[in-house]
């Protein structure tokens, strides 16, 4: 027999001490459990010895269904999530990943709602080449110092050196902007507002699959504008779309604001962020908007003539949001048994398990799940019906709700007697979920599922909202603060104090500012830090 | 004065004579025509010493309309056309192009069709990463051959020289049977039915925008199947889908065959292909699926239990079209004055252009043309209103023209009186394709533009096939091959020799065999070099 290259699953290299840490809750789904290896997503706890992963471990493929349980361990609950609902892998290459094809869906599902929102909003989208000369990247003071250690180079083209080495785009105002200076001339070639769908390379030195990843897929948002007061409406726009995603559509309660200065993007003068509480109740960057101001219209020449016949430098935006926002959503639901997607972008709505024991039943058991599935289908829900007969009804069911689907269809033969069918909900465990005798009229039941789904996506904002506010604590003095940051929760006070103090907060308590909210308390403020007046409160929190 | 940073245009850059070559014919509807210039897209003509194109050099823009009659110069045609009509500029490193919004939005109506019937056919779209260790292009001899030429490596990643060398993928077969190998296990893992949309790079020494560039748009998809009857069933379907899209989307008459061996893609056993004639009557190989056997399985252990206990290599396709596909609808329609888009791709569809002489009727017809928009945008026509006052009538009808939009509707004030339009077709010059009166009540006009379309989308496709019939000469000798490719035609002919001999005609003549094509004629052939017996005709071409 011909020895087969394999890799040891997602799920061991995340986690290699699962499966002595929790061995019976475990075992008892999982047939096969691989040995711990030393191979690893993340440089951060075991670095391989080269960058390239050595494939030549034996392996045998992780059963589906069993997770680690999510109050248990939640970074492990997390990678084994997405290796059993086979969200990604890992690429050969230490640090990169492969989005599989239910991981994909749920990207889908962000860019066609991103894209008609960019659309609506007057951007074209365009392609940007990703090679760039490693001068432009020079160009602008901070941007390169921000950059420089992350990058990719690439300097043999064609079997032959470059004479200038190239840089695999990391982010692309620079070549942005080299062709924005070809293109604007006069006022009336502004606002120029493009997108970008594209892959980005950042040498991080610890990955996690999502969160951060050496290659991942983003779309960045690029404008320059007349005056700096459209810069600035354009930048708080595009955070405004990110946020109406999060909330309407991922039901990620983010909270909106602005960067401190020591957080913002390299290159801008000022950052929006939307930042998420995770389940584990880390903060995550879910999209930033900055207003570059003129820094890389005067690094990079990009004049134009205005109204009344003067040059001058645009007032530049670019905004982003990357595949890191489906780590986001596997974070902010789920619970011990596995992933629950909001119904607006699961990849599957509703899944149809028919249940027999009789071969007689068999034929009409299916027949009937199949007109059900056809009519759920034309009434524009994602349904799947799942007629294999490898596994039984009970596999199943913990196989789909592991994998997160928002709804359960069962139909049995007594179901088919009745014309009806049984509806289960992921969010609500157990018998309460479940609701028997919805007739399978399609009218009806399409409306059912429909309601339903919407309440879903309701309640999963809900309950999200009731966890962030809830680890969410007021505080007005450092040693509150540090008290809150200790707790594993989010401390937000006045903040007016220096970025010294604020670096000495992150040291003493390995936690940041992520924004300053738009939403801000009235009222007069002292600085938790300094005790003098500040205008504004500010979020602290660990972050991944 | 800041100096700004200016890139010479793309037309000059491209053709770099024309100026001299056609000046009154030019210069008619160019206000500004920039001096010769040595940098260029392609290395072809006159290849810059450093491969960062300097960007150095003063210029002007490019008057938007005018552009060297196709019938005169095909190739600066073609270049003035994408310069002009926005469709792309070249980036900063040579050979890499930016695709400007007027130019995505082609490619994203190929990949809106595409998408959709790759999913109706059963396939799943994710992402593989672009970062390929070295050793993986080597481990199938035929790939190594054909692509590492071609190739761009990351050396450096992070600041450090990288252990082992970094492929940019050139094409994904390698990474992906690496990780088919981790995923198939058994004949119920298959087929496994993948596609990604991807940015690729090539380090081509002769570019040409669209057509062959550094770095290109594409999608790619992968099978893995069973069986190899499965596998060719599936590389025949992917084609026929090509195919399809050629003819019915993009009215190009494609000729779909199969290579020759020595065309056959890197690695495959097969390679299926569409042959598109150009308006100068060179082909374009405007898309592949490749039969890749085992070739790839067994180079990476890519093996699955069969139904009968027994350990097997999988069999697999892939296919792929790329941002190739933008350049073959260019040369494909067209005439003197622009592009000419098919209406079921153009981003454009409908272009109005209000007409007023008297400021009194500016505000009236305005009014009209804008309602007149408003109906036809809701009826689901992609229509423009260009209501610009910078501009004369006359220079809009030239420049939409030129953009190749399939209809204008001209709106003065003596049509807001009578509650009619005028229309007029792009595809059929001066007073035959004017037609006046049509009522702008929205159902007739609706339905009116509907028809229209759809008229042109077929006459598009019925004129590119009289233009491909009229150039391809059946020939039995290599005599008559001779000629027919010395007066720039296609060859088809009766062939069984040798691939030596396919070589001599390449040598010779400047053409190859574009493919075998499915549609063969009945009856004995002989060959038209050996005069032995011969299975099939190919058709021989010089091509892009």
């Amino acid at each position: 027999m011909v020895v087969s290259l394999r890799l040891p699953s997602l799920s061991s290299l995340f986690s290699p001490s699962i499966s002595r840490r929790y061995p019976s809750v475990l075992r008892r789904r999982h047939h096969l459990r691989p040995p711990p290896s030393s191979a690893s997503f993340s440089a951060q706890s075991s670095a391989p010895a080269t960058d390239v992963v050595d494939s030549r471990k034996s392996n045998q493929k992780v059963q589906e269904g069993g997770v680690t349980p999510r109050s248990q361990d939640f970074n492990a609950w997390y990678l084994d999530v997405i290796a059993n609902a086979e969200l990604a892998d890992y690429g050969p290459v230490r640090g990169t990943m492969v989005i599989r094809p239910y991981g994909y869906a749920i990207w889908e599902a962000i860019q066609d709602y991103l894209n008609v929102k960019f659309k609506e909003t007057g951007h074209s989208n365009m392609y940007f080449p990703q090679l760039i000369p490693y001068s432009f990247i020079e160009k602008e003071a901070s941007h390169v110092e921000g950059f420089s250690p992350e990058l990719a180079l690439v300097t043999i083209g064609g079997g032959k050196e470059l004479e200038e080495k190239l840089v695999v785009r990391p982010t692309s105002e620079t070549i942005v902007n080299h062709m924005f200076t070809q293109w604007i001339h006069s006022y009336r070639d502004l606002p120029l507002m493009v997108n970008q769908w594209a892959n980005v390379t950042r040498w991080e030195m610890r990955t996690k699959p999502f969160v951060r990843t050496l290659e991942f897929l983003w779309q960045e948002g690029h404008t320059a504008h007349a005056t700096p007061e459209e810069a600035e409406k354009e930048a708080i726009q595009m955070i405004d779309v990110y946020t109406k995603f999060a909330y309407e559509e991922a039901a990620i309660p983010v909270i909106a604001g602005r960067k401190s200065k020591a957080e913002t993007f390299a290159g801008a003068v000022r950052t929006y962020t939307i930042e998420a509480m995770m389940g584990d109740r880390k903060a995550l960057q879910a999209g930033t908007s900055h207003n570059l101001g003129q820094n890389f219209s005067r690094a990079f020449g990009t004049l134009f003539t205005d109204e009344s016949g003067q040059r001058q430098h645009v007032w530049q935006t670019s905004w982003a949001v990357s595949t890191r926002f489906v780590g986001g959503i596997i974070m902010t639901h789920g619970d011990d048994t596995g992933l629950m997607l909001p119904p607006k972008i699961a990849p599957i709505q509703v899944v149809i398990v028919p249940i027999w024991k009789k071969e007689d039943d068999k034929a009409g058991v299916l027949n009937v799940a199949s007109s059900v599935k056809d009519a759920l289908h034309t009434a524009g829900i994602k349904v799947k019906l799942d007629d294999t007969d490898q596994r039984t009804p009970g596999w199943k069911f913990n196989f789909w709700e592991m994998k997160g689907v928002p709804l359960r269809i069962e139909i049995g033969p007594r179901d088919v007697s009745s014309q009806s069918v049984v509806v289960c909900r992921r969010d609500v465990p157990g018998k309460q979920g479940k609701v028997f005798g919805i007739s399978m009229e399609p009218s009806i039941l399409e409306a059912y599922i429909k309601d339903k789904l919407d309440e879903i996506q309701s309640s999963l904002l809900g309950q999200a909202t009731s966890f962030r506010d809830s680890n969410i604590v007021d505080v007005s003095s450092y040693d509150e603060l540090k008290v809150a940051i200790s707790q594993g929760k989010w401390a937000r006070g006045p903040w007016s104090a220096s970025d010294k103090d604020e670096l000495k907060v992150k040291e003493e308590t390995g936690a940041t500012i992520r924004c300053f909210p738009f939403d801000q308390p009235h009222g007069i403020k002292t600085c938790l830090m300094t005790g003098n007046p500040a205008e504004e409160v500010a979020i602290f929190a660990k972050s991944y």
